[in-house]
């Protein structure tokens, strides 16, 4: 990790490099990377990266909710639940598969299924605003999924593992 | 039931009587009628209302596979998974939402859901050409995903109440 507190000073309270380091955080990070097949981003640090994953609340107030969320809005959206989906099975050994359904104006649904077992559920809204205030609340929420998906596989693996 | 032999010849050996009064195949044309909003359709008979489920080889040939799957066999194809999730639910009572991935040229994911359990879980090809070669063929193929279905929500009530 090369972020440092000069770097981008609004989002690196000291604290920050703790979260920087969560196994959900490094792989979110790492999915990022993947996307950068020109290697235009090879000079942004950790922080700078995941900042698309980060609204100030005046910022998120700027966002627009009406339409169709941005492209670039859901493919981040989508990111950050690949993450999930491969922290997990880097936890557990699992394969697990998103799936996306956007209904309407921002609402839908996002599950990850392993084998038969939908290890995360859930219901999308305002996905135009999709981000978190700060990288605690990031970190937070994707550990939170990964925690409680690895904890649903250890419960029910006769299902995780159906048909396998 | 109004089909006869008469009305549509090509759809109707004796046997057909029979499969139109399966669980799955009411439960199909019901969800038909439901979609004719303006009752255009009040004229037809259920196996006329089912026929674009069904493709004779020489109509299955016939249709194109190039490009993104036609809408309106999407909305078949839709219609088809909503029909058996109607089916699951009145049988066991447990609400059931399919989720559907196409990711492209007619490959894609069906899923229906229970709970955190996957009851159906289908793997989509060739899409284009979503259709059953007979009646029973149709019925045969919803039947089946209906008792497996059944089967697992029974094998694994934890996973289909989780949360309720």
């Amino acid at each position: 990790m090369n972020a440092t507190a000069t770097a981008t000073p609004e989002l690196a309270p000291e604290s920050d490099e703790a979260f920087l380091s969560t196994p959900f955080v490094q792989q979110l990070i790492k999915q990022m990377r993947a996307q950068d097949t020109h290697g235009s981003w090879e000079g942004k640090t950790d922080l700078q990266l995941l900042k698309p994953f980060i609204h100030t609340a005046e910022e998120r107030r700027a966002l627009p909710i009406l339409g169709d969320p941005d492209p670039e809005t859901l493919w981040h959206l989508e990111i950050f639940y690949n993450a999930i989906a491969v922290a997990i099975e880097r936890e557990t050994g699992q394969m697990v598969s998103p799936m996306m359904k956007m209904s309407h104006e921002g609402f839908g649904r996002m599950v990850l299924i392993a084998g038969r077992l939908v290890v995360v559920n859930k219901q999308l809204r305002d996905v135009h605003r999709f981000g978190f205030p700060s990288l605690a609340k990031l970190s937070d929420a994707g550990s939170k999924f990964l925690t409680e998906a690895v904890a649903m596989i250890r419960e029910f693996p006769a299902v995780a593992q159906y048909g396998a």
